[in-house]
């Protein structure tokens, strides 16, 4: 039996940071799909296991961890080789840098300009994707310089900012410009068990 | 001489994230201010510093760290003791779920209120205070039970937390309802070497 458990929506872009890194760590888990569109995430029942009412929330025995990048650093800490979070101060602190830039432009600028279209949430579609493309002219002046965003290896920088990337078509945020992350992209795809994100 | 010099806006909550930790942590500091409202984070000059075009940006010796959140956690690792950062995978995931929450809710519900508010930016002011009430109230559940927020003691997560909830008012949005909260404010400003917004 799996310990994990993962409080999931198919069509979070959050979610599949996790699924995607569970996958690539080859830890089975439980999946309970929470239906985001219909409110099953802001039930009393759903707030006594996350006070936020959102997905991911990961399980592990009687732990209860929320939020995708608490939930990225617990994995890569608990079940991950060093490189996905590094121990020292300063490669910490470059794995940390990416993902503050994936829960600010990414998160409000990809992500939300994608919410504004496909679930009609009342976002400034304009400046949502203005942010967005400020965040990718960032990730492209890294990723013309090395393979990876926080370092030499693949680390949990990659994984936070690689779903709302893959995704930023659906915000209508279009990725020709920047083609230093589109091969990015590529190479996140053609790592050992990677799995969209439509069924992964 | 000091050995850390700090890219600073006086009037920023994420600039006084950092000089607060610093204070706290006894260690001197040059400090650079740049007026971000006359564009001065957006020179191409500032932008080889850092390619988001913002502040804070921590340097130590020939290391450039940007973003509080990875200044935060650089500092913690680099030069605090283990509370502020504790390196089991739990402790470190409770850390970063706050850490979460200062970079969401409070980010971008308290802070682009306040700057709506008095920078005049162009953010739907009604929603960004709504995202901030529903921060505060995360908060107040978590703060209703324990006295800090990631753990027994203080740690990264409250120095990250605390800067745009002692600034709600400037976005109007009242703490009253959050006394568990207003609490929390307190014990913050009774650590040692805490220093004010205004002066610090």
């Amino acid at each position: 039996m799996a310990s994990l458990k993962l409080y999931n929506y198919p069509r979070s872009g959050n979610c599949y940071k996790v699924r995607l890194f569970l996958s690539m760590l080859g830890l089975d888990y439980g999946r309970i799909d929470i239906d985001l569109l219909k409110g099953e995430s802001l039930t009393d029942e759903f707030k006594r296991i996350n006070p936020r009412g959102q997905v991911p929330v990961l399980v592990d025995r009687d732990l209860v961890i929320w939020d995708s990048m608490a939930i990225l650093v617990y994995l890569a800490r608990r079940y991950g080789a060093s490189n996905w979070l590094p121990t020292d101060p300063l490669g910490e602190a470059r794995v940390m840098q990416w993902l503050a830039v994936s829960e600010n432009e990414l998160l409000y600028g990809l992500a939300r300009a994608r919410a504004a279209l496909i679930f009609g949430k009342p976002f400034d579609l304009e400046l949502c994707q203005q942010d967005g493309r400020a965040g990718l002219s960032v990730l492209e002046l890294r990723l013309a310089e090395g393979d990876w965003l926080a370092a030499a290896e693949v680390s949990i920088a990659d994984i936070a900012c690689y779903p709302y990337v893959a995704l930023a078509a659906e915000g209508e945020v279009p990725l020709q410009p920047y083609p230093a992350v589109c091969a990015w992209l590529g190479r996140v795809e053609a790592l050992p068990d990677w799995v969209p994100f439509a069924t992964g």
